[in-house]
């Protein structure tokens, strides 16, 4: 990671540089078109419309959204084609504000029971909304498995509901750090049956939708037409270690600040799991490296405590403003409502994380 | 739990029960009221002036926070008594706006460096805030040792800075269920070593303040003086875990829905870390239990998918909506802008989470 962390921060602070960003967005763009693979990629990674500014001109199709509320923030956003990537519940408050949307712009939603697809029915999505078949390609999260496919298609249709394809996510190919390949030869393998299932009952899946940033470049072949990676915006500790990314194309840290050092062998700093989160795979240590302390580990986190272990090392002085490299950007972003956008080493702009919450 | 949460919720939604919390509050005051000690409960569990509202009511001396920027949100909505428990570094914008809150209010902060005293002086502080100098009565993250905080409160004094006593947070009660009675006890013996520390230097802590919730009750005695409780308010299965509360005083879950039942044994919610955050102690399994599902855990987590894992038992109904009893309360209302305040069943009210984010 080569670009520099401006000065003036107030910690903890989320810092991403700009011309590693637009970097990593137009190389993932470049790959898809040259794959012949339409790009929609995950809106959930940055939940900024600036960032999803920058995709869509960078030719990404529209966005992949996880939520209602992030639909509605990218469609006041101006972005006309959404697709909530996520097994939706039209009940509730939700079945009209799917209704507004649908009637806004070009939205598609996952399905993975009959039970959701009636519901979808009863809000008036017929006709108005496409439904994408979630297809379970081996994370075993959600998702039929592929010769299920086709006769929840053929059911989803008889309700009046337009079917437009299948899709899913190998998520895992976080697994393990060398689960991605397989992962990706899953989601072409499992998604080939499950358009092989549609087809045995007269339905075209005219869309296959795959992806994750671990397995994008694998997974994007026949008959795969589209891929939804989110994560390779910014990159992060897991991306790296997985093969997904290099280092200097971790466009993301949050700055710290050292504020204490009075227990020998660590150094606290005021980024806790309150700015970094605490997700770990079981393949990785700790909760974050700090380039700056020779790529040390931040061990353990109180909300507002990092306690990075530094072993014998002389710990820097109390004041000094380190990066963190978390170990999964997207719950990371989640957690602030402003990017402090860098280039140079100085803040140019300040973005807000425009659908930081939105969960529902 | 036996209060009941309302129907017409969109999910994922914070939910708190407000007859059980004032319970909660009112409990707690009596408690520390008995024993002449006084509350001054951390404010970063629920970053919300509703519930600082009814903490004053039932009696607290004033508030805790922990960063500089909850601290401004509180003193804005007319909070005029607050200690900030960390290690405050009083350096590029935070050394103006605490100098801005010091002059507004009264202002108290952590020290447990030189160094950081240096900078509280240099901005102005001395004769305007109060320092607390930072013990480390076992949890081996920030603070001193006992022996070590007299020299260290010398040091500060004659920076011109008024030392005004002692504080700790026995953390490591959160190691092992059965820990919270040794931590305690430690809270008091090293606090009380350090007030000697002091004295040996001719200092009078006048304030001593220790505290957590599973602590509380067993540090509430001399030399001790005020006491920093957070989550008692809310409480969470970590606190029940710890024998800190009954499972009936847990006021608050995270209301979520069935949204796929398709992958045998399991039964995915629509919480996942962004709702539910990622905390979880070796000494748990999982990331919060589901009372409508004969408390099942929430065994793994995407970010918008809780998997819980129901064994051989007949999922329920996609669209069935349940309660999640979260590990730990505080990183999950960081998560949500808004409470749903619930009584007898129904939403009486909604309250924003006012300091959410404002981590620096």
């Amino acid at each position: 990671m080569d670009w520099q962390l401006p000065e003036n921060l107030s910690t903890p602070a989320l810092v991403v540089d700009h011309d590693v960003l637009v970097a990593n967005v137009a190389r993932m763009a470049a790959r898809m078109q040259e794959r012949g693979v339409a790009l929609r990629p995950h809106a959930k990674t940055h939940k900024s419309l600036d960032v999803a500014a920058l995709q869509r001109e960078h030719g990404a199709v529209g966005l992949t959204v996880a939520t209602v509320g992030e639909a509605e923030v990218f469609a006041a956003g101006g972005h006309d084609d959404l697709f909530i990537a996520y097994p939706v519940i039209a009940q509730r408050d939700k079945a009209d504000r799917l209704a507004r949307l649908a009637g806004s712009l070009r939205l598609s939603v996952g399905v993975d029971s009959l039970d959701a697809a009636e519901l979808l029915a009863a809000a008036g999505l017929a006709g108005r909304a496409a439904v994408m078949i979630e297809v379970d390609t081996g994370q075993h999260r959600s998702g039929v498995l592929p010769e299920a496919a086709g006769p929840l298609a053929e059911a989803v249709a008889d309700l009046g509901l337009e079917v437009e394809g299948v899709f899913t996510h190998g998520g895992h190919g976080y697994w393990t750090p060398d689960a991605p390949a397989g992962a990706a030869r899953d989601e072409v393998e499992r998604l080939g049956q499950a358009v092989e299932a549609l087809a045995g009952r007269g339905l075209d899946a005219v869309r296959v939708s795959a992806g994750s940033s671990p397995t994008v470049l694998g997974s994007a072949m026949r008959p795969v037409t589209e891929e939804r990676p989110g994560t390779y915006v910014f990159n992060d500790r897991q991306q790296v270690r997985l093969g997904a990314a290099d280092p200097g194309q971790v466009a993301l840290v949050v700055a710290a600040t050292v504020v204490s050092t009075a227990v020998p062998g660590q150094v606290v700093i005021d980024a806790g799991s309150k700015s970094l989160g605490s997700d770990r795979p079981a393949w990785l240590e700790g909760f974050g490296t700090v380039p700056e302390l020779d790529g040390a580990v931040v061990a353990s986190m109180s909300e507002c405590h990092g306690i990075v272990a530094i072993g014998d090392r002389t710990p820097p002085a109390v004041g000094t403003m380190v990066r963190v490299v978390p170990n999964h950007v997207c719950p990371v972003v989640n957690l602030f409502d402003t990017y402090d956008v860098a280039s140079g080493g100085d803040v140019v702009a300040r973005w807000p994380v425009s659908a930081r919450g939105h969960l529902a």
